[in-house]
């Protein structure tokens, strides 16, 4: 069986996570992790800086699928606008870059590392530390984003 | 005076609408108009062509300000959501042309074509086709455009 390789995306205008996996029969390797904080006041360049960045990690990895968590409008509609840019910027990227797109809900990638969809942040990203066989805990987006791609893998 | 060109776009993720104009002095002239409606059926092959074609024409004319419906979260929230996609790729399209954006409401747009902010769509559109001199009444999404392009040129 050949390698697999997927990303996560963990979409936001402040910051956005991103995990790229290679997955080879049951082993996981990883490829990229970190996240985006661009440094632009003016939000076309903070996208702008994202889109640029993304467009790098994958070309250098080229993964068969981007995992991006769903949107839906939550007890801050404005954030969910401001997300809203940062899921197309990266969709756009990722279809350029000839990867699919999944989307999965947060709950959905909780729980493909974590028993029960509701684990507090720092358990998944504990449990991503562990799983991947980080030196450190991952930042907490760096962590969503990791979370987001091994749903995706499990997915296949 | 030299002329100023300066684009609008009405974000959407079924119709895009966008317009370019050059304003020399108190004269306007249309450069391009018109809808872009994606053929592909997955949102990031939408978004890809919108990408696509937004880069084929801020190439073309290089606006130097490009007016962007600013976003809000109204009756409906799902496609508050979309349009949010639709923004962020055409402010990433618009940054990397080297273009500014300029994001202003419904109402201001509405303003620049008619008096009243509360135009009725046809009466916008009939607005648009006098201003510019257009032999038929551009498509609604292409007239919202044009009207966001009329409202950046009167702002300089």
């Amino acid at each position: 069986m050949g390698a697999d390789t997927v990303a996560g995306i963990d979409p936001g205008t402040r910051r956005l996570g991103y995990c790229v996996l290679e997955r080879r029969g049951t082993r996981v390797a990883t490829l990229a992790i970190g996240t985006i904080e661009p440094r632009a006041r003016a939000m076309k360049d903070r996208l702008r800086e994202m889109a640029d960045r993304l467009d790098e990690v994958f070309a250098a990895h080229r993964p068969r699928v981007v995992t991006v968590e769903r949107a839906f409008v939550g007890k801050n509609p404005r954030s969910a606008l401001a997300i809203g840019l940062a899921r197309g910027v990266a969709m756009v990227c990722a279809a350029r870059a000839g990867a699919d797109v999944a989307e999965v809900t947060p709950g959905e990638a909780k729980r493909a590392v974590a028993a029960g969809g509701g684990a507090a942040k720092e358990r998944v990203q504990r449990m991503v530390q562990l799983q991947l066989g980080l030196d450190a805990p991952p930042p907490f987006d760096a962590a969503d984003a990791a979370a987001l791609a091994l749903c995706g893998a499990s997915r296949r």
